[in-house]
């Protein structure tokens, strides 16, 4: 990889990097049909005619001399892939530190979302106003006022681009479909580390059930779906978020057992409360954070390696929702790369 | 740029491309405000709130050593910007291909589309089978036989692809709030060339008329909204397809006169009716081709410089709605890289 240091228009790419291969495909999926009988000289008629839906779209790049690992991402709730690239203030994101660094991406847009839209089953689109919802929950601040020293960009235009990252389901959110879909994504990158972030938890953690592929899972701030053996699930967790109370999942154990194979990492940013508070969006990821601890006991009590990292411990400080894309996302890809490091995953 | 050769796992990208500076950004788009006042204790609540939609999506990519112009693609209908990326077969799109000539490409979502969705007004998402429709008339045959010698893959999992491809509308199509977001892509790509497909070629004209950013552009079968001046507009054209006659559009005589002062060309495939039939699919596209023809001679009455090409004049046959990812895309590409050299913009 070229050295030569480019500054770039939109300030992303610090340096060149030579692609050996890129492109994109679809993972995963199902056909329905209509029932009767297709009329070629009615064809605007359903009957017979199919509908390929709820697959995954990936778009990948790997660079010359790429680590073993490909390092495959799933975004979260209300996200696309956009998760992942350019951040909101126009610097590099994951997908081009990464690259930088020598590792194939792939990002993927989950079924019934992004470039993957096309679902078997109708659903409605809102465009009832929520920016401000969701600039709260994700920990910038309290709008209109970004928390004090946040890694978050100050100026409108950050905010505005930042904004317009969310798209909506074109389908019914569906973890199944999700985890069927991703451990397909798997069949086509080869052995690799799932990236997830914040509702990408949950079918993350199905996937690597589905598939042996996944060597180790990175999750930043899951939010929902922590699954435990059946009969070992805490209580579940109040809060005053609107999103109300946090509760465990279970799955059979030979299934949990599987999850206790690889390394896992969960990352955790700043302004979380520590008490319960009507603040509803610290007290939000409060509860988040606790599930998750209580989550990584019950993996390594059974054999496991999974370990969560509350920023503020590391002295990190500041991170919000999108600690990838935050101003210090250098510093957190260096942690995970770190991580790798120490798993001997960075081969 | 290298040129040692690199056979890729799924058989995109013929040769490494050095990538100066890569990324994704927004652009365009508007804000809408629900009444009332937000109360950060009813987070869920629209009072008060803000909601971004509206704008384009766009991923950027610049190889070392650029061309002066870069293109900038923008998909048809039910499509997203994967049309211009790997093939349904797994081979280089004009995505890569243009990459490796050397050119800058900017590939779109475009408002309420792929990594676009968010809209400001609701939608449905319909999961009406549909795949035939689309099969007949994209012009890969009479399903479920391909056109003899049609320039499209044989295999059952190309055909799963290509399929895939489609992605619903998450907002109406609106041809205005298209143009307006391509426009502002323009801002931020410089002086350019426009490629459109389909439905794209539309709102594509409307993006010149509102930007002088744009210095030529390349339009693959455009299907409708050709614009003539006030007065100036044939008689709309019968077919038997389904989609119904098509008719021609006005504008004022001072918005058309912007579409002469840059180079235009039109490119048409095979398995166009040349008579009226109703094999429906071929008639559809026989009106499209010779309501371009005689858009072009509007143009061109004018002063203008528009060309339309049918490929079986050049005796490349066998071509779908998808030239640039037909299995002679490579073909496609030079011709249209000839037309750029012949027009002095390959600089």
């Amino acid at each position: 990889m070229t050295t030569n240091i480019f500054i770039s228009s939109a300030g992303a790419m610090d340096k060149p990097v030579t692609i050996v291969d890129q492109g994109s495909f679809f993972a995963g999926g199902t056909v329905i049909q209509a029932e009767g009988n297709r009329d070629f000289y009615k064809p605007t008629k359903p009957e017979g005619q199919t509908l390929h839906g709820d697959h995954a779209y990936v778009f990948y790049q790997k660079p010359q001399n790429a680590h073993k690992y490909p390092l495959v991402f799933l975004h979260g709730a209300g996200q696309s892939s956009k998760t992942w690239e350019t951040t909101p203030d126009g610097r590099d994101g994951f997908q081009n530190i990464f690259l930088s660094k020598g590792y194939s991406v792939y990002l993927v847009d989950q079924p019934r979302r992004g470039k993957a839209g096309q679902s078997t089953v109708a659903g409605n689109i809102s465009a009832q106003p929520n920016d401000q919802l969701w600039y709260d929950n994700f920990r910038l601040g309290k709008y209109p006022n970004l928390y004090k020293d946040v890694q978050f960009p100050k100026d409108q235009e950050s905010l505005n681009q930042f904004f317009r990252q969310m798209t909506p389901d074109t389908g019914a959110y569906d973890k199944d479909i999700i985890s069927d879909a991703v451990a397909k994504v798997f069949d086509k990158s080869g052995d690799g580390i799932l990236i997830t972030h914040s509702q990408g938890g949950e079918p993350g953690w199905f996937t690597a059930i589905k598939t042996d592929k996944i060597k180790a899972i990175v999750a930043y701030e899951p939010g929902s779906g922590f699954i435990f053996p059946e009969g070992e699930e805490p209580e579940p967790i109040q809060t005053t978020s609107p999103f109300g109370a946090l509760k465990a999942n279970t799955i059979p154990l030979k299934d949990f057992m599987k999850l206790t194979k690889i390394p896992i990492v969960i990352y955790y940013g700043d302004n979380i409360a520590t008490e319960p508070t009507d603040e509803w969006n610290k007290d939000n990821w409060r509860i988040r954070l606790q599930m998750a601890r209580l989550w990584a006991e019950a993996i390594n009590r059974h054999g496991g390696d999974a370990e969560v990292v509350y920023l503020p411990d590391l002295n990190i400080r500041g991170n919000t929702h999108f600690m990838f894309a935050d101003l210090n996302n250098k510093d957190i890809a260096n942690l995970m790369e770190a991580w790798l490091k120490e798993k001997s995953l960075d081969k």
